[in-house]
């Protein structure tokens, strides 16, 4: 490095105010860290490049920040752990951390659905917000320490699109019988309504489409969508996603390795989510409106859900959120926060946020 | 740190799979890095403890990715460079970096107003979204290497209201005659709509709408709003700040400085923006309910702006916009980019986004 650049500019144009840098000589004495290998297994293929890459981008972010100390080797699903499994690999310290949904595991515990995002809740802002600020991550970790792991927000996915279908949805009625890859409590909500809910990853959708074993599945929105080729098996692609305002995805860290750790890396680990969530976010931001383009240029058949559909839904959704809160004490204790929160931040976002964002839309789409 | 807990799981209740994890032993020759003190100046109060507080969480984040071998101090504005010339300081050099509102610069160059937000442009998820996926960054820097720095955003406020009025407003020719603090471009359009607008530290708002100096101020949001006390002096709070769909806040550094960064500063700069601007957001929106609910218990006369107020500014606006393109290279080239991922996730986000947010929004205000 330049130790003349950093003291003051070159070429005497302008010169740093006395004191205001200094730099002492190389400190041969600090604090060595050490050489950590780790591998970290995703439940993402690595052709779905923007949630598989949020991996990837956090394991890069945390060694350019260790100057390639501490190297995280990023597994595909399946590689070295199921993709439903991966938290499973995480608990018994076979690997040490993972990319996952935490919605896969709402078979272990209900709670796991607070850290992707519930029915007709929180939005990408908000979750983020509930998250970062409103104690998300600490109330999460008392879920998660009951697993042996530690976690937190590792991107996220944006307002999703409802999913692909073989036939037209209308009423809610329809969903009665309908087989549907559907993931997390919303699974909950079309059993009620007669469907038969499905826990599938990416790889599998296509073939069930195709087969007719499922009726209709949903996975993420356009870019992926495009790429998993819904659209050649299953044309009718209605919206939006109720079962999540925004789907995050999650890290988790077998809880001895995270408690071992040298500060630094800890806040490295940190460091490098907050990244690939930016990174996530605005890679499906950039990219869904051509995915979304083609889409429809090659047959999807665009269709919002209809007002019964979305409301039965909710209504069902709000009575599993009240039977849960009843039956489960974490998600209660979790839910306390959670629901306030939410009530907030709909009532702050009604005056500022949605009316702008309503405003410019229909201006634009007057234009 | 606990060696045996980084190579297995205490109490052998799991192992980790052979070649998992390996350490090395400590790396006695591993590169030293240099010690580095440096300040960053604020445009912002301390007294505003979120959008200062940003600055403060980067340069903790930092410090703690470094082992604190790189620390920066904060300083408030005023204290070593004023608010509004922030940029000024890094630029020559005078300071090493500064977190500051780039629509401050507008006067030096229009580019600079794309950094923080155009009048009816991107919300906050597009923002980031084209800062970060859509080639912003880079577009700017090549704006910010003529002034001898580098950026990247270090905060976001989210959607803002629309400021605090002595007198209520109705159509937009009661702008005519208005003194109104009003930051970067959206002056020109009140400008143009007959009114004047004011550039002015958050200090020196309350003083200029007590005395009557100003008719009109807008600040933020009702976290930072309640501080700077306006309901008493400026009752009317009109809602949404159409000047910008969510503000960003930015991080520059004095270019010479940057380049000569080792590798693992630079990317701990990167990281402490990205954390601090989540944490940014995230504690606005915990926070602005409150104060939104004790603001109006305090008198403020919560009011939309009219439809005709909003028609006209974004009239006059979008006139300002053709002509700045017609006129600034630089701003006809980032407007480039800029405009057309602003249509096509304006396309998108009226799919998936705007209908979960409008559809919970309406249901819960149903109940």
């Amino acid at each position: 490095m330049d130790r003349r650049a950093l003291l003051g500019r070159a070429g005497g144009a302008a010169t740093l105010a006395a004191g205001a840098a200094t730099i002492a000589a190389p400190a041969i004495a600090q604090t060595a860290q050490p050489t950590l290998r780790w591998r970290l297994t995703s439940s993402y293929p690595k052709s779905l490049d923007c949630i598989y890459g949020a991996g990837e981008v956090f394991a890069r972010v945390v060694s350019e920040l260790t100057d390639d100390r501490f190297q995280i080797r990023v597994f595909a699903a399946g590689e070295i752990a199921p993709p439903l499994q991966a938290l499973d690999a995480v608990q018994t310290g076979s690997v040490e951390c993972c990319h996952t949904t935490s919605f896969l595991y709402t078979g272990k515990n209900e709670a796991f659905g607070f850290a992707t995002g519930l029915p007709f809740g929180l939005n990408t802002r908000q979750q983020n917000a509930w998250m970062y600020e409103g104690g998300g991550i600490e109330l999460m970790n008392e879920v998660h320490r009951k697993f042996n792991v530690y976690g937190m927000p590792l991107g996220a996915t944006g307002a999703q699109m409802g999913g692909w279908f073989r036939k037209a949805m209308g009423p809610a009625s329809d969903l009665n019988g309908l087989k549907m890859r559907i993931g997390g409590l919303a699974g909950q909500v079309l059993s009620r309504l007669g469907g038969v809910p499905q826990q599938l990853g990416a790889a599998d959708l296509y073939p069930g489409l195709e087969r007719g074993t499922i009726d209709a599945a949903e996975w993420l929105g356009p870019y992926d969508d495009e790429k998993l080729g819904f659209v050649r098996v299953a044309p009718f692609y209605h919206y939006p996603a109720w079962w999540e305002g925004g789907a995050s995805t999650y890290f988790y860290v077998n809880l001895d390795q995270w408690n071992a750790l040298p500060k630094s890396y800890q806040a490295a680990i940190r460091a490098g989510c907050a990244e690939a969530t930016h990174w996530m976010v605005a890679r499906y931001d950039i990219r869904n409106p051509d995915s979304l383009r083609r889409l429809v240029a090659q047959g999807a058949k665009l269709t919002p859900f209809s007002r019964d559909m979305l409301d039965t839904c909710l209504r069902t959704w709000l009575d599993i959120e009240k039977e849960l809160v009843a039956r489960n004490p974490d998600f209660a204790k979790v839910h306390e926060s959670w629901s306030k929160h939410r009530d907030d931040m709909r009532i702050w976002h009604r005056v500022a946020e949605l009316p702008f964002d309503n405003y410019v839309a229909q201006a634009s789409a007057r234009r």
